[in-house]
């Protein structure tokens, strides 16, 4: 009998660690998590995480063929299997995690990837993107990432960073950003930002709203979508000022790449008509008139397994380009 | 006699068609050009072309082979081989140009890119770009154009349209653009640009300016850059600030596409210190800081036959690709 082949794709979170275990059309045959930031050497870490995975393996009752281990994770480097400074991890410095995990998995391929890129690859191979060459991924969370895809291929950059629209200036000398700039996307387009542009929205209108009563640091992105729900005039106002700002960068971004379509993804992406449909009359506004309705602003097509249906992608689409 | 492998490389200019039969390491075999807006109908400025290119062949001495024509035309689509709705030429709407170069030349292959991208291949087969895979080419003429390149590809995008850096809103609600829109990188960066600049910085200033006895309409950039040459307070206020709209510009291009050098080529990249300098200065202080010092601003190494051989590198670029 024809073995199964199937990828393995890992997400590693600040706190959790998932994977699962996925044939090219994306039914799993096995999933599994530990824990991100129980271990203090990224040895043991790495340890833990293969042997669960090796377990996991172990208890596939139809016969597999493992062809690749994808990995999503923050900074992390494609061309170098790296992960470099992140921030929300335990591990400082630049960490070989592809290099480590082949200790483990000798004979197989090893590819890793950023979250955002990875999104973008889950949505070409699972997603809304299987029949579009040329398309832009943003990922609309905490904060604001990207993946450039041109000619069904990743743009990494020559140092393997490429692809961070979240910051891109979009207001000189505007919020302040925790990359140490002003004015970056981020600061405007993300959960955050969209806290922040409600205070900005109190600060200019005199608009009565229940989220005058709620303090700054209570404050979130749903509490403004329901009070949107709701019609709340400065949770409204704050949805359109942060299509505007997203609907700018995107008519620029486009001016870049010449995508077919954006897919948004993130929770920020879930807020629906009060994001999408402004985002997209802004967009148009502000578009060359070259690109002018050529360019669609769609939802992710991923709902379940998201970060792992990308990580696992790397490996399908390393195998497509290759061969 | 094994024959020489030639390509011919031609740039459509709004008066003036040029072309040149080269081989691969830029060698002329033959040269030659004629009025491009002299006829009413494409057809018949084709016929023109095409005859004269093969008489410019036929002279040719040694035994060549002729593998491809490559195009350099305002507006041109490298998908479809057109030229779409080009304000500078005579031919309105949409123009099948490589198909009507087909007819004359059944046998050859024939690709067609705006000037910009075929500036970015002529650098990379001839120029400094020849072992740098992730680059931008900015092109700072009476506009800015841009071709950018990812892992050795023209950047292409959906529609054949992409890398037109010079229409990304920098200020918003900014300069009005010949395009219709306000605040496009192209009203600074430009030749006419600098020219909008140093009004602005002599209404801000108060510095006297030999500067201040020229008109509007005959002030240019080459007068600026002379004046700054001698140390004029007006022209190096003008440069500088170029300098920073132009380095923020870039900064947030590198964020997409996280290139290890941008080139600049046109008449304002000639400005030398004046202008590439203090946009590095001025990039690298607007920069994300994982791009930090990894990315070079460097001057255009072609200097002569610049269109033309960007032009025939559409055809060598295409080879290697594809063999």
């Amino acid at each position: 009998m024809k073995k199964i082949d199937v990828t393995i794709g890992i997400d590693i979170g600040g706190t959790n660690t998932a994977f699962g275990i996925l044939d090219r059309k994306g039914k799993f045959y096995g999933e599994g998590n530990i824990s991100t930031n129980k271990h203090k050497d990224i040895k043991d870490y790495v340890i833990e995480l293969c042997s669960t995975i090796k377990d996991t393996v172990l208890n596939i009752n139809e016969e597999v063929n493992l062809i690749g281990i994808g990995i999503g994770a923050p900074n992390a480097n494609f061309h170098s299997g790296c992960i470099e400074q992140a921030a929300n991890l335990r591990w400082k410095g630049i960490i070989p995690l592809c290099e480590l995990v082949k200790v483990h998995f000798p004979e197989t391929k090893v590819l890793m990837t950023n979250d955002a890129n990875a999104a973008a690859l889950g949505e070409m191979v699972y997603g809304g993107a299987k029949n579009i060459k040329d398309f832009i991924m943003i990922t609309l969370g905490t904060g604001v990432g990207s993946g450039f895809v041109s000619k069904g291929n990743l743009i990494y950059g020559h140092d393997g960073f490429a692809g961070e629209i979240g910051h891109i200036i979009v207001i000189p000398e505007g919020r302040e950003c925790g990359c140490g700039r002003r004015g970056c996307l981020e600061t405007y387009a993300s959960a955050t930002g969209v806290v922040r542009s409600a205070y900005e929205m109190m600060s200019i209108y005199n608009h009565p709203s229940e989220l005058r009563a709620i303090p700054n640091n209570k404050l979130n992105s749903k509490i403004i979508y329901e009070a949107a729900l709701k019609g709340d005039k400065i949770a409204l106002l704050t949805f359109d000022y942060t299509a505007k700002i997203l609907g700018i960068a995107l008519a620029n971004a486009v001016a870049i790449t010449s995508p077919k379509a954006i897919f948004l993804m993130g929770g920020l992406a879930k807020s629906g008509d009060f994001l999408i449909k402004p985002t997209k009359k802004y967009m148009e506004e502000h578009i060359l008139y070259l690109y002018k309705n050529k360019v669609k602003i769609l939802p992710s097509q991923l709902t379940k397994n998201v970060a792992i249906l990308g990580a696992a992608s790397l490996i399908w689409n390393d195998i497509q380009n290759n061969y």
